[in-house]
């Protein structure tokens, strides 16, 4: 790591000659895969843009020019480039080590975060819109992958580009992946143009920029893949999709070449209209494994470097992820009844819907990152008498709100929204954890909001979700699920009905989902510390919340404690007090959540709960003094 | 009325003669021009689409075939043709009435209900595949404006619909309107369409076509604008915009010649492809002060038919609108500050931002239909030290809520929102009743959120979320403000504290906004009623709650009533219970909003309050008997 270890700033990496580039850019693969076989990250996304990010930091000048990285977890290099190659790089996406996206409190060469995808266009809109106002001369360039072309919010973006600024550099990185591999007719689009490309103005004029510069024939003769003297070639400057937004188009180019790089970042610098630069990288270059298997290491947990095997193996007998009994149960449950479809936004592996794609694939659709067609898809499905269940994590559901409360609840058709990631995503951090979605959906009418407490729960409910007519929302968290086994039939769940789990009488403990089980414990250790008798209930609901149930331990108990995996505000526990209120329940309340703020990332769930007071001795102290203040 | 009075369903279109045709469509429009004047409404775009629903009722057969109307303010020509011509259209979007929206409840013609923009193609699509799973013929036609484009949604399912049906029909009904004139490079594409057609594959069938049909000689050279002559005729096949997402296109057509839409919609039927029709029409059509004022138009009040001049012309001295006050406030503030800028989503006169753009174009930006956008693109503006304030509906600004959490409240960024239409839109209905924000805002960090109770306030409001760092959201209604003057120059608000405007001690109103003026005259009879000291409270902000105040009116109150003009579960008086419940205060309290259910369309705010149980006089009911039981 001899170059790298002398990389503070972007200013050290101009100093270097071009020679050194590629020596560079061999040792912060290097370092990427240590680290990412250490603690897990996206490590293909990141081994792709090595030689970009190089090329990005010796042409432009952060953080006086603004990068823009969508989604931005593939800003490993550019951190360590911007003076994050210490220990905290070490604990990347863990407790003390630096956030797997980049972010604004970070770094000051971190213009914007981010964690969900198509962002970045739309804020870098934004902010060469606000230098052309003040008048300052800095770049402002965007990366995106070619996954963001799937999000409307990215068409926005393009359709406001012209009318908002002359200047701004737009670089498409291209893979053809998202996270699985690239839907729908835009990913086809560039392809087409990687064996057609298009031959216009822009390739005329950076043609002529390079025949200016030392060594630029050369470039010109390998890199930029023009060929003008092929007959398929489209020489309309209409005929590019980006030139239809009013945007210079040049590419594709080979975005693993450095020189080729810097020079056409250089000539974008000079462009006097926003410019799209198409650039061909290979996800996962420079390690073998990530590159055989380029899906699994877009994210991936701590690995072996040489096999690709995760470091931890699940113990035999251990548990089945959520995601996965969700995955296997709906294959099930579609194999009975064709009118079940599953539908995705670009995470078939992440929501185990890959399993219905293997097994059912007529009734199988992913739809590419793009939330708000999945739920209206979806809707116009239910129209037709089918049972669309779309899976979309808590966090990403946020995208397709007015869907769910316009088109999906308004009209109370029949789909069952499963909600993955629902609770911690502890090493992606704030924008990946799914603490608000009971919160945002509580106010929605007609909407059904459930969690169950373990896998056969979860196979119930999936199965009561699509029986009922209208929309229903099951959350679930990542992770290992309780290891129950799961009963062959499913039973129907009656809506609203809470689950006495141990009966009591001062204390009564209505926990949901994932707190069912700490709330078992708690209750033993409570009965243990005060000698009162704990009721634990599995609440299941957090709309409608079980009223008869509730009023009768509000009429004995002397405490009630809510317990849940989202936000407090607004939650779970709130439904419980709002109904309180209704029925003029005077017992005394305590809710258990996630406080009102945005949650870092971390090693562990464990570690964040207990940093955030909800770890089960600080629970059980809550509990204790709150008992002793109603008692 | 002779021809429309015989029209009871789509199959009475289909007996009339061709010639008749047009007497239809004059009837049509004098029955809208009627019916608008009286009940105002959407006026313009239904005008517009006169002759293409009749065609489409001529050539199509609903309920078995699907239209889908994007926003569907363009439904009272269907409508009319679908057994709604009777005295449930004299009271359209009146109390009683039909809705101004297309409705699944309405009638089994309805296929799919909106009121936001865009959301059609997504729908269609999963109507469209639906069909297919199931095997059946029928037609699937979505029927969009020019500004549906716009939406990032109607991209994404253009990206999708390639891979997902082989059967669909897209009626581009181009007018260059949205509400507003349209914006952005996809607007000028069309523009470009117009004036220099693409002559293209679908082209040459359709020509085939026509030339084996009677009549369709004559169409040939009428209608389609082709001329395969001039030079400047774009002949490829991927110079479309829509042949890049795999759909054919043919136009654009004239909008107004019933027989040539019917040939093309016949040719559409037997497309083996999903196909665009790109139709041309004039937005008001048939009525001149329509044709003249096209923005006025687009939806508009009770007028008078000669003249266009409203009905109800406000009383000389009557409180100014607060968008209006909104508006005003707005340009005062940014003359000032050139850092603040204003944003509209394609509302500039709903929202009052046309003020802006009359005296501050620079610190203007209209983004179109596109909300997601436009909140990405104020964060972007505010990373650099501008002052972006975003004037959306709240119920629009559903459409960004994963950018408000994600991108300006987790980065704590300086956006100001000025959400209007928070409460009822009456006439409009559940799509634009302005009931969730509170509710979807009050769980997200770092979120502020307040209601002004008269126009200063509002002022000092707007000046003091400027001043703010990080988010902030005011809320205010539709419709006519207090009538206060507003000072001069504005009060900071200290963010979290309430305003005692009446002390009181057994009975405590805490309201919110528009809530305030009907506690004062609550707080009067309840007084006269029980003889008891009631006190009011402006409570300003949703969210921080006044902790401090609230707790000294827990602890000397017999009753605290929150009043809230939103829905009741979350909102603003949810935020007080669980207020009450941090401080373990036993006060009862009754929480006054609008009930968890979608709130119908009717002729007057009053008349739907009273409906749901929050006229005057049941307010006052629920007080005493609530004060009853808790004294």
């Amino acid at each position: 790591m001899a170059l790298l270890e002398t990389i503070h700033s972007p200013a050290d990496v101009k100093k270097l000659s071009s020679d050194q580039l590629p020596q560079l850019a061999e040792e912060i693969r290097e370092r990427i895969i240590l680290a990412t076989s250490e603690n897990g990250g996206h490590i293909g996304p990141n081994l792709g843009v090595v030689e970009l990010c190089i090329a990005m930091h010796r042409v432009f000048n952060t953080p006086e020019d603004n990068f823009v990285f969508d989604v931005s977890h593939q800003g490993y290099v550019h951190k360590l480039l911007t003076g994050r190659n210490g220990p905290e790089f070490d604990k990347l996406r863990q407790t003390g080590g630096i956030s797997g996206f980049l972010n604004r409190e970070e770094s000051s060469h971190d213009s914007f975060g981010a964690g969900h995808a198509g962002t970045a266009l739309s804020a870098a809109v934004g902010m060469a819109t606000a230098r052309d106002l003040r008048g300052s001369n800095e770049h402002v360039v965007a990366l995106l992958g070619d996954a963001a072309l799937t999000c409307g919010i990215t068409m926005e973006a393009l359709n406001n580009i012209a009318a908002s600024t002359k200047r701004l550099i737009i670089i498409l990185n291209d893979n053809e992946w998202s996270i699985d591999k690239n839907v729908g007719a835009i990913s086809d689009y560039l392809n087409q143009l990687i064996t057609t490309p298009i031959y216009n103005k822009a390739h005329k004029d950076i043609e002529q920029f390079l025949r200016g510069v030392p060594g630029g024939e050369k470039l010109l003769a390998l890199g930029s893949r023009v060929k003008r003297d092929t007959k398929d070639f489209i020489t309309s400057e209409q005929a590019s999709l980006f030139e239809k937004f009013k945007l210079r188009y040049i590419g594709p180019i080979d975005g693993h070449n450095i020189e080729l790089l810097c020079h056409y970042l250089e000539f974008c610098k000079q462009a006097k209209e926003p410019i799209v630069l198409h650039v061909r990288t290979i996800k996962g270059k420079g390690c073998e494994v990530a590159l055989r298997n380029p899906e699994k290491f877009h994210g991936c947990s701590p690995f072996q470097i040489q096999t690709g095997d995760a470091k931890t193996q699940p113990k035999p007998g251990a548990p089945a992820n959520w995601q996965d009994v969700f995955g296997r149960t709906l294959v099930r449950y579609a194999q009975k009844d064709p009118r079940i479809l599953g539908i995705t936004a670009a995470m078939p592996s992440g929501t185990s819907l890959h399993l219905m794609k293997r097994e059912l694939p007529r009734q199988y659709f992913d739809v590419g990152i793009a939330e708000e067609h999945a739920v209206l898809f979806a809707a116009g499905l239910a129209t037709k008498g089918y049972k669309p269940v779309c899976a979309i994590y808590s966090t990403f559901l946020q995208r397709a709100y007015d869907m769910i409360i316009h088109d999906v609840c308004l009209q109370n058709l029949d789909v069952t929204f499963c909600m993955d990631r629902a609770g911690l995503s502890p090493n992606d951090g704030a924008t990946h954890h799914g603490l608000f979605d009971i919160s945002y959906l509580r106010c929605v009418p007609n909407a059904v909001i459930m969690q169950p407490k373990d896998e056969d729960e979860l196979a119930d409910m999936l199965h009561s979700a699509i029986e009922h007519k209208g929309p229903a929302f099951i959350r679930y968290p990542r992770g290992a699920a309780q290891g129950v086994s799961i009963k062959e039939k499913p039973a129907v769940i009656p809506f609203g009905k809470a689950e006495v789990l141990k009966e009591g009488n001062e204390i009564m403990l209505w926990a949901l989902g994932t707190m069912v089980e700490e709330s078992r414990k708690l209750a033993i250790e409570l009965e243990k510390k005060l000698n009162v008798s704990v009721g634990v209930v599995n609440a299941r609901f957090a709309k409608p919340i079980d009223t008869d149930l509730l009023a009768q331990h509000a009429s004995k108990a002397k405490l009630i404690v809510t317990l849940e995996d989202n936000v407090i505000t607004s939650g779970f526990g709130t439904g419980v007090v709002e109904s309180l209120q209704l029925m003029n329940s005077k017992v005394s309340v305590l809710r258990i959540g996630w406080p009102d703020e945005f949650i870092e990332h971390g090693t562990s769930v464990e570690g964040l709960r207990a940093k955030h007071g909800l770890s089960p001795a600080a629970m059980l102290e809550r509990i204790v003094t709150d008992f002793n203040a109603a008692r």
